[in-house]
């Protein structure tokens, strides 16, 4: 076991699929992650983020909330920081955001 | 642009979130996800599949599918698969499957 994967509750809840290609350097990226990541964390119903990048750039995370609200609620607040702006100009050269309503889960050592 | 994001249609469709932690060395696993990926290509309902895997073996793999019946009858397939078995029980350490309906996307040159 490690702490890659959400202790996620049983379904429904909701998911943020955000994917994305960085582009090269860091110009402030890593400092930002960290505090939206600390951010995510105090917001209501969050539930947990899963997130990986690879040596290439290529990254997925997914952050999973306990409502609908609670996920609109927090991609509102990233909407209207100042972080989005910068991951659209400076940050990323393509991302995709995908909202989705998660209605099963299993996994290792978690039947489903 | 680039590769990593795929190129699905206006939601709704169907996601599968599948987050794991793989054991160390190979054995057979590079080849085996190889034709998991050609196999997910052919079928029905297949709309693409996004995949990040970092140098500590943590990875996450989306993908993206027409229809619930669509994303069952691929679980169903890969479930039965001995490729499954060999996940569980030597491919990885920990992993988790969720199972999600898109409601919602957007991203760069994508508006939602």
């Amino acid at each position: 076991m490690n702490n890659l994967i959400s202790n996620t509750p049983q379904p429904p809840y909701y998911a943020v699929i955000f994917t994305s290609q960085r582009t090269p350097g860091d110009r402030g990226y890593a400092y930002t992650a960290g505090r939206l990541a600390e951010l995510a964390r105090t917001m209501p119903g969050f539930l947990g983020a899963e997130s990986v990048r690879d040596e290439h750039g290529a990254g997925i995370t997914v952050s999973y909330w306990q409502s609908e609200a609670n996920m609109r609620h927090w991609l509102e607040q990233a909407e209207h920081a100042a972080a989005r702006q910068l991951g659209n100009s400076v940050w990323y050269e393509d991302f995709s955001v995908r909202v989705a309503r998660v209605e099963r889960a299993y996994g290792k050592n978690r039947p489903g």
